[in-house]
């Protein structure tokens, strides 16, 4: 079988993870071109990687022929421009999260999607952590009965720059981290998100206020089900990448996550001690790796059981909602209408 | 120096826990008469422990000279009532939490203390687990810069007893388990709370709803101070007693808790095995011996450093406020009125 | 029933917590006479705890009436003799690790206590800890099928006092420290020791050169079922106390030991820290009150389950061949000749 | 610059690890030519990872002109041929572990190495796991004093098969399994082996005695520098893969490794569980990709700090003499005489 030929569109920080993961360790593919709009990125990712074709407007890119597959990695104001433009040229889709910044945005891709047939996996790589699958299946196989509560933490270690965090960029604090946590709890807690309360603020990084940004949100979660959830998010864990997520069951319970990159403890008069995650390839390295992977087998025939295009929607969804609540102060009942933004 | 005599009012669950440590394990104190309305439960519990007095009446109690100090551990609906007449007679007290199930009553206790001058300690006993302590001795010295978002968790393993579990005997999920999360809040972060809001359902125990009461909550927390924070507490971890506490500042986080009871690790082909902590003594019981140590002390003229009734009070309104805004449905913001009750 | 009366003979570090516990912590039991040779200080003792009875020659408190049971917690080198007095009183015995520090010794005790038909209990206090505890009945359940591997680690984190460091004091370090890995091997394994192998140093506190100890020793083991074990045993663990077992089986492994005291983890830019166990007490407190409420229920009639002389002898015998096989440099089998000390 | 052509002797276990590595994730490299004396697997494997020449006599590998380096991935016993062989040819060699089984091979193969003047790197792999490197990093930085005692664990889940575990083929449990660990203490230490002693035995596959091995051994050490260690190897770890390190000195420990593949922790009724390392690659996978890529590094000019074949002498040596330890029931002392095989 001939390998599945694949562009890539934005090589940005998540552009360079994939790239380099199409570049010999995805069975099955080729990375066959690469766009970015950027002056001169395309055409030096090509050079140091070996990619044959390189474009500045990523159309051209389309317009390949032995482009079979396109991974989407630019900027999430621009995801349903070019989810459309793709989909319009029958390619099969991979785009990074979050799926947009709007409703209308995320609608209109699902539009262009759908109008194509084509498959549209999500970018939200913790579903293949082997952690996470782990604890879906735990939870699945009935090891903690009914799923009754939900809990999330999603830390950086440092603030973002400055560009990046306006939410016409990134989407804001909430979108731009905690739609992996929502992913996370549609997806554990096998229910649809209905109301959100968020309590949120600037409390460490000042300059974030310039560009209408915050630095910290605890936000609460009711499920259709009844059942109950809390996510935070933080961007200033100096400590190092800080992701865990549990769920309370009727009989028993689920703990994913770790604070420890290697396993060597310190003992000396200061007591014990340990590192922490300081580079989040570290911790979900393979589950990059294995989402890439799981798309290709996906174009390649196998069943898609990855996350859709709708989950895409749902997570962006919940985090305009709970962005929506810090600023208003209020709870926030689900759906919103479909024009929703930030 | 003559041994300080005690009486102790209340004989339950926490009752008996107090008269044990009070018989032998408190250096300078000696128990000399123990209440409790129940019929024969004072006269066993005297004759079990060589207590000389024992009472089905604590105002017979009250009137014993050689009570020196008076330890009360009754239904926290009387807790008003016994703590105005305790103080009525002069005699220090230490109260087991909550201080009261209304503010109301929270308010003619503290006026009964403070027209009579004599201290008064809530046992909230988490102040003296040598975790807390140490996590609050970081906090101060500012290891974690500036206290951030607070995240608490306590479940316990069990449904309580219907007739225990009316709100308007022990106030129900929130005000029987949550007031010592919200007092960690207060003292952790050294800061007030002035906005909660609740979600929470009866989930597991259905049988709860007859009473009024439900077995989870997951409660958002904003601080005077702009932080954030988060309580859940839960009463069917079946696992065991899950207390856990954490504090994220601008410069690090400190983490409290335990899931292990021994440390012992069983590796089979099913995996790696530990127990959990399936007995709160386990946990916390020197805890609970350091704070009646620490009442005796401060009697005998040592400065007080505990939790005041104030801050029996303040985790009482905390309490009050999030059981409302559960059933309201609305974010509730602190003080709330005088009068205030579940 | 009227409470036990306990003597007890030898008020240094290890009769101090002995004579604590047994002043209202020991249900059954009061202390009603301590003997120590040393000036003054059995008259100390027994003010501060209020003790009726207090003597310089031990000889004189095994003459009170109402001694019903002794605690021995002298030099190990005295071990012997005040057993002999002591069974020749008729006194059921509790007498501390080493049972003594020649073979000969034990013997003499051993015919003593024979002779007598009393109790007499050893101070191997980790069979009373849970921790421990669970292990023994994890492996008695055949939860890792047959044990193969035997591994232990007992670090302490200073240098003892010279006086006491030397061999005809204390024994020496393993004497001093591995009789309880010792025991603890016999017990878990349920096999005898039958060959040893010594290596050892004194590699980081001199001082020990000159009264003939030293201060590291990592002892190899043969089980007479054909099973395998190690010990290690340190005397600069600068770090804090580091005591952990564990036993690999054919079905699976058991593990024993913390190295945390509090369970408070903090986070910082330096990584995680958590505490060490820097005082025994907060490891084995609990284990030291259970053995003597042990040895008080046993004297009152419970059937006994405890560690014997006769368990005291076997750890000493494999001491006395490991100190003599780091002399040596050569492997030795037991059992030891008769006469053997070190 | 042109990628650097490897050929790899030897495709069963560790050579198919090594080919899928070098097939795309090594930088700088690429997979040429394969070899192996089983009928039909070399064309196999180079049908199957596009390799554009197999052979099965590895002597025609070496003539081919675009092999610029060599991994050696063969049965132990063949090491020192094949590696004579390559040297010969003038080939920069990379070598698993163990170099040989005898001392005569050791020095056959370093002989033609020197005459060659060709790098040889062995493959101790833990030197480049991240924790192992770590521990290395903190002891040269001086945080735990001078080390002291050095202690390893090494358990593999499963009986080896029987045509494999014949001493003549792998060497038998030590010199397969724990030359690892021989070499982890000559470098973590910093100092040679000068004496060995072992207690050992078949004490659960049975089986094993039928080809001259067994499953369990205990390894006591003591080095040059006076400091003592202890390795345990055992086959019959049915949890999974077991390896531990822990260095002790005069001012701290420091310890490596983990007992759990994902951090999820499942809480029951039954207590806590967590999976174990099932599979090697798990905890180590990254550690072979590091030592191919070092091993490409340095052919291509970057200085050489990995394991070097006097290394792999210096591992095989220790084994030899652990190994007959065993079978003679006596301490052994370092050097060996340069004849010394099993």
């Amino acid at each position: 079988m001939s390998l599945l030929g694949i562009g890539c569109i934005g090589l940005g920080r998540m552009g360079s993870i994939f790239t380099r993961h199409l570049s010999g360790r995805v069975p099955g593919a080729k990375l066959v071109a690469v766009a970015d709009s950027a002056p001169g990125l395309a055409e030096r990712t090509a050079a140091e990687l070996g990619v044959p074709r390189w474009f500045e407007d990523y159309r051209e890119l389309l317009a390949v022929p032995d482009v079979d597959a396109v991974v989407i990695a630019t900027p999430a104001s621009t995801h349903a421009d070019v989810i459309a433009a793709t989909a319009a040229a029958g390619r099969p889709i991979f785009c990074e999260k979050p799926l947009a910044l709007t409703l209308l945005e995320c609608d209109r891709a699902i539009q262009a999607v759908e109008r194509a047939g084509v498959p549209c996996q999500i970018g939200f790589m913790r579903r293949f952590d082997a952690g996470y699958a782990r604890a879906k299946r735990l939870i699945d196989e009935g090891r903690i009965g009914d799923p009754v509560t939900f809990k999330a933490v999603g830390r950086d270690p440092m603030m973002p720059r400055l560009d990046y965090a306006r939410p016409e960029v990134s989407g804001g604090l909430i979108v731009d981290m905690a739609t992996h946590d929502f992913d996370m709890a549609r997806w554990l807690m096998g229910s649809q998100v209905t109301r959100v309360f968020t309590e949120g603020g600037t409390l460490v990084f000042d300059d974030l206020n310039s560009v209408g940004d915050f630095d910290n949100a605890i936000i609460n979660l009711k499920f259709a089900s009844g059942a109950l959830g809390n996510v935070e998010v933080s961007r200033n864990a100096v400590y190092g990448y800080d992701i865990r997520t549990e769920v309370l069951g009727s009989q028993g319970a689920v703990m994913i996550g770790t604070l420890r990159q290697t396993p060597v403890l310190l003992l000396t008069r200061e007591g014990g001690q340990h590192d922490v995650v300081t580079y989040i390839m570290e911790r979900f390295g393979d589950a990059y790796l294995a989402e890439i992977r799981q798309f290709v087998d996906v174009v390649r025939g196998m069943p898609a059981t990855g996350p859709t295009i709708y989950d895409g929607r749902s997570a962006t969804e919940i985090a305009l909602a709970a962005t929506r609540s810090y600023r208003g102060g209020w709870p926030l009942t689900l759906p919103l209408e479909g024009g929703a933004s930030i």
